[in-house]
This record gives C-alpha cells, sequence and structure tokens, in this order.
C-alpha cells in the first residue's frame, strides 16, 4: 500500500525539475508573464485537452506530440491566447518552441507550448523571445511559485499543490500548479494545469492515468460552463526518483496521487472563481452508472439558479433536485435524497424540516457541500466543483469595453 | 397563400373564447393568481411540455389527456407550482380540474390544468377553489388581458399577441399570451404560453403543428439555462371560424401563424428576463443540418459569457465563437463569420475591423443581433432567444433566503 502526504510547493517539488518566470511585457498590467519549467532529463508526458471545437494552435500543437517519451520543458506565456489568429498564429508556437529549445539546448519537439489570454490577436514574438532568454539562465527549484504566478490571469491567488507517495520500493514526488478563474477578461482565458513527477512510468500508462483523472475531475470543474479555446493539464514524469511505477498496485497508487492534485487543483480553481465569495462541492451518489452520477453533479454545478442560491445563502433545494431533473441522470422518485451542508432538505422528491438556524450558519461559510443520492444503489461517487455566481462574476465580465 | 396581419388581444382574441383573472389569495403579494380560459365550442388541444424529470402532477395530467379534440376550458394558478408535493399534489389537480368542471358546467377531462410559483408547497385548495368559484361567472371576451396579468410571477410585463390569417375560404385568428422571465423568485418558476384559435384542425394535425413550432421557438429560449419542472405550451382550436385547416398549404400557413405566436412569445418572455436590461437574437445560418445551427444557436444563449457580454455593451465575439464551438455544431474554418448587430466582427476564425463608435452604439440598444454563418451552406435558419446577464438577475436570485 501507498501511503500518500501533502508536501510543499508545486512544479519543482519532484527532482530535477526547474522553473521560473518573468515579465515579458505580454500583459498590459507588467506583471510575470512568460513563465518555463524544464527537467534535467526527458519526461514521459501526457495531456488532456479541450473539447472545443476552436482550439488554439498550441493545444493542436501539444496534442499531436503527446503521449511521448521525450519531453524535457513547457512553455507558456499569459495575457494573449494565440487563439483565432490562423496561420501566424500556428507559425507563432513554433517559434515559441523553437526559442525555448535554443534557450534550453533542447530540440523544438522537446518542448510543449501553452498560452492563456486574449483571443484575435497575435503574439508579441520580440517579446516572447526576449522573455524565453531572459527566463532560461533564471530556472531554479525554488522558481516553481513564480512560475505559478506568471501563468496566471485574473486569478486572486497562486494555485499550488503537491504530494508525497510513498511506495515499497521508495517514495516519488508528484507537484503542480493551476490556473483558471472563469473565462476570463479581457476577452476570454483558460483553465491550464501543470503536473510534474519524478516516477519512472511508461507514457501510455501516464496517458491513461490522467485522462482518466482529468475525467473525474477537471471535466467536473464548471465556473460558467463555458469551454475555452486552450485548456489543458499536461505532466511531465522523468523517473528520476529511481522508482517504477509499473505494476497494476502502483499504477492504482499512482492514479490516486494523482487525482488527489487534480481534485486539489479543481478545488482552488472553484474557491477562486471569478467574482466568488464561495466554493461549491457537489458530490453526487446512488446512480445506476457513474455516468448518472456525473451527469448530475455537472448538472447542479451548471446551475446559474443553484450558484445564485448559494451566494444569497438560500438552502432552495428546489433548485438542485431541477437541475438533476434536466441533466438526463435516471434517479428514484422514492429513495433520491439531498443534503446542504451535511443536513437532508429532500428525500422522495418531498421537503425535509431542517434547523434553519443551523443551515443559515452553515451557507455562509466559504466552503458549502451539496450532495445528492440518485436512491438508485450504486456504489460510484462523482465530485463536481464549482463556486456561487455573484455581483462581481457580472462586473468582471461585463465592465470590460473592447 | 395566406395573409398573416397582427391584430388585438390574446386567449380571448379567436370567436368564442371568453376569460378572466381573480386574487385568490395563493400569491402573498394579493395579486391576480387564477385564471380561466374557456371556449364555447369543444376544442381540438395539444400541447407541448417541460423535458424534465421532475415534473409538477398537473404537466403529466394533460399530457396524458393530450393530442384531444374535447377540451373547453384551462384554469390556471400563480404563485404555487404544486411540484414536489407527492400525492397529495396529484389529488390537487384532480380536484382543481374538477372545481373547474362542476363551475363551467363540464366534465373534468374537458378541462386542463397549469400551475407556476413555489415548488414544495401544498396548493391552499380552500382558496383555489373559491377563487375558481368567483371567477366562473366572469369569463367575458374582454377578459383576456386579466388571464394573462393573473399567470404572471415575476414577470414585469403581460405578454400577449395575436394574429389574423386570411385564407381563401376565410379567416382565422389566433392569439395567445405567456409567462416568464426566468426560473423565478422565490423558488423556481415557469415558462407557460397558451394559445387560442378559431381554426377547424384535427387533434393530430394540431399535435404535429405545435411540437414542430415549439422545437423551433420555446426550446430555442433561455433565460438561464433552467428547465422549470412545470413549463408547458399549450394550445385549444374550437373551430368557430368554420375555416378548415386540412391541405398541406393550409396547415403550412396555420403552422407560420403558429411560428410568428411563439416566436413573438419568445422575443417578449426573452425582453422581460428576469434582470434583464435587453434582448439579444441570436441567428444561426449555413450549417449542414438545422440541427447544427439550432446546437450553435443555443449554445451561444447559453453562454453566461456572451450575456455578460451583452450587458456590458462589449463586441467580444471570441465568446461567441468558443460558444459554437463547444456547441458541437459543425462548421467550416474557412468561411464561418459572426456578425453582431449587423456588423461583422469575424471571418473565418479571424478578426474582422469595424467602425467601433457604430458598435457602442448599436450595443447599447435594448434588442440586440448576433448572426453566425456556420459557412458550409446549409439553407436552414435558426433562431434562439435570450436576454443580457446583469446584476439584477444575480440579485433577484441570490436576495430569497427560505
Amino acid at each position: 500500500m501507498a501511503t500518500i502526504t501533502q508536501t510543499h510547493g508545486g512544479v519543482t517539488t519532484a527532482k530535477g525539475f526547474a522553473a521560473s518566470g518573468v515579465a515579458a511585457g505580454i500583459k498590459k498590467s507588467g506583471n510575470e508573464d512568460l513563465a518555463v519549467v524544464r527537467s534535467e532529463k526527458p519526461c514521459t508526458a501526457a495531456g488532456a485537452f479541450t473539447q472545443n471545437a476552436v482550439r488554439a494552435a498550441c493545444v493542436d500543437r501539444n496534442r499531436a506530440l503527446l503521449p511521448s517519451n521525450d519531453i524535457y520543458a513547457i512553455v507558456v506565456n499569459a495575457g494573449n491566447a494565440n487563439a483565432c489568429t490562423g496561420t501566424q498564429g500556428k507559425q507563432d508556437v513554433e517559434t515559441t518552441a523553437l526559442r525555448t529549445a535554443e534557450a534550453l539546448s533542447i530540440r523544438p519537439k522537446q518542448v510543449l507550448v501553452a498560452s492563456t489570454g486574449v483571443i484575435g490577436e497575435f503574439l508579441p514574438m520580440d517579446r516572447v523571445t526576449q522573455g524565453i532568454k531572459s527566463c532560461a539562465p533564471q530556472l531554479s527549484v525554488e522558481g516553481g511559485t513564480r512560475f505559478a504566478e506568471a501563468i496566471m490571469t485574473t486569478d486572486t491567488v497562486v494555485k499550488e499543490y503537491a504530494l508525497s507517495v510513498g511506495f515499497t520500493k521508495g517514495t516519488i514526488l508528484i507537484g503542480g500548479c493551476a490556473k483558471g478563474s472563469g473565462m476570463i477578461h479581457p476577452n476570454m482565458a483558460t483553465m491550464l494545469a501543470f503536473i510534474t513527477t519524478d516516477a519512472a512510468i511508461a507514457p501510455q500508462a501516464l496517458d491513461k492515468a490522467i485522462k482518466r483523472v482529468v475525467d473525474k475531475t477537471f471535466n467536473n470543474l464548471t465556473i460558467d460552463g463555458d469551454t475555452s479555446t486552450n485548456d489543458m493539464v499536461v505532466i511531465l514524469a522523468n523517473g528520476m526518483s529511481g522508482v517504477p511505477v509499473t505494476s497494476a498496485s502502483e499504477l492504482a497508487a499512482f492514479e490516486n496521487a494523482l487525482y488527489e492534485i487534480c481534485n486539489n487543483q479543481c478545488s482552488q480553481i472553484a474557491a477562486d472563481g471569478e467574482g466568488a465569495t464561495k466554493r461549491v462541492d457537489i458530490t453526487v451518489t446512488g446512480g445506476e452508472t457513474s455516468e448518472d452520477n456525473r451527469r448530475a453533479a455537472k448538472s447542479i454545478a451548471g446551475s446559474n439558479l443553484v450558484k445564485t442560491a448559494m451566494f444569497g445563502g438560500d438552502p432552495n433545494w428546489g433548485r438542485i433536485l431541477c437541475a438533476v431533473g434536466y441533466s438526463g441522470a435516471r434517479f428514484s422518485e422514492e429513495n433520491i435524497e439531498v443534503r446542504l451542508c451535511g443536513l437532508s432538505v429532500c428525500r422522495a422528491l418531498r421537503p425535509v424540516a431542517f434547523p434553519a438556524d443551523e443551515m443559515h450558519s452553515k451557507l455562509s461559510q466559504n466552503i458549502v457541500s451539496i450532495e445528492v443520492d440518485l436512491g438508485l444503489g450504486g456504489n460510484d461517487v462523482s465530485v463536481a466543483h464549482t463556486c456561487d455566481l455573484t455581483y462581481d462574476y457580472v462586473k468582471i465580465n461585463a465592465e470590460y469595453h473592447t
């Protein structure tokens, strides 16, 4: 059995990774906006990407390269998504990879590229190139947080998380950072997550693990229901722990740790959702299939009415039930139950009396839980993360004028 | 060719219909909350209903009765949705139909029932019964607007519309009213639309027409993406014009008129959306299939980011394109075009320069149009209606405390 414990840091926690971030002048604010993470040794790498048919060129390039056993680095810019930029945009992604490869003395195909920010504008390639040149010599183990800062757009806090996983053969470290808080001012932006580990794992196994975990975590994360053109989750594994992850039980333990990382990143993103005053955790059980649980959880997470009710501290189970109703999830009319902050509020489609004062106090916390048992007895659990819908969400997304 | 012209009124415009509304004490405000419309002669009747798996008992009862050739009346209460009320709720729907039938000297199965308002509370049946008794003697041709008023919840304006359709064999009248402005304070509410006509049309033909039209109109209407437990659109046709609607061309003309009525009702509901400052009309063309057009139109209408941009007067075509991208609609990357208020803003996924002052002025009107050509050459058109997402939407939906 592997033991999983939280540790410090993010993308540079695992052995052999160095990172940094610089202000390249892409963001109008002048904040850090170009970040690089690099491994000493070649990594197996895999990723999961936006399902949006309108995709940035960097997404397509990474999809073509992954899974791989020969990736060294990721370069990220914030402030410009390089999406809806046509042939020039594609060329700019190649140039970004080339300049990064030159600066790190590796090959362009060993570099992954990610962008977040405004769409429909060309990347200022002179600034990107200069940024890469100044960032490359600064890469360090201490630079993980600067990397995490430089990829932020409207995020208000850095989102890092790392775990240590003790196997019988030794310990691996896995950590990462994420950004995203809605699809963001000024035009739209993106959920990005980067995870690094020193586990020794084969590309196909890593690919399966990341896709399965993303399906249970990031794909259930909703701030406002909009999927960006640039979303991606990428994991690099450089094997430098010397601990192989190959047997079924090792792979399962690794996937558990990866789930914890991704689930934590989703929580952090939800808590920092645009305008959010609270995080809303939704857990659905009792569905005939896990797909039923997932549909119900995502439908609740996506409901503006549930999200405004949570903002108002209103124990409005009718809206929760309604979102289950139109989700397509099957449920038992006799056995369905809704719990809010641990208190039962509805059973068999009918109201259940609850202590109003206790509920009021629980709903004013900054983490609120919604639990639905679909009543059909399945053992699976589906978790979705979202936040409340507030005046500030509208303000952030309405007050920009192109 | 039939000629279609607008005329006055709503549910009592067609020959032989009488209506009224009274304050029965169901709404806490004391406003009108019980409405009845009745035809002199038996009507063919058909309807379209919420797809939500959590449905009010009145919805199930109407679904079981329709299509029919023997309906006389509709009774509607506002202020209480009688949803999530179990066996008692079912019994209360039957009692409502029975009391209405007694008051109108018809049979219970000749009465349709609709409710809108709070869920999870039992109907105050003494007040409902008393309301029916006081409403029935007041029914009149002049009472159409009182009917339209009594079915309102958070609506701020009455929503009536009527047309006269000139066939070679004579003229028919068709009119109706609707309510709905989001899923509404205090718990949730409902989109209801009632249409009456004096056309002579068979139940199956009426059923096909209403379902096809609802699919092109109400099913593309989005205020906040939430489908209520009580939504319904019902049409009664009493044949009293003496004009038969039987041939293919007559049926097509009738369906056109019905489309105009429903499309107009959708526009009125969108313009009166909770907290809305403007109506947003979305037109999608050029899809390979009409389903592609519909998906893209609904996806744009459902995007919080598009809706907040419209509130802010931001010509943010990136958000529009993004919503098309995740809709599942197929499009041509080379030929797709986005127009905002008639001005082209994006072609082939790339920005198009537009006059900023003119755009700014157009976006501050109270009706804004978004047009997307998917670029695959189809001839079909799909229209969706929505409104902007504003501070007041959040306020209306957050500030209620159960």
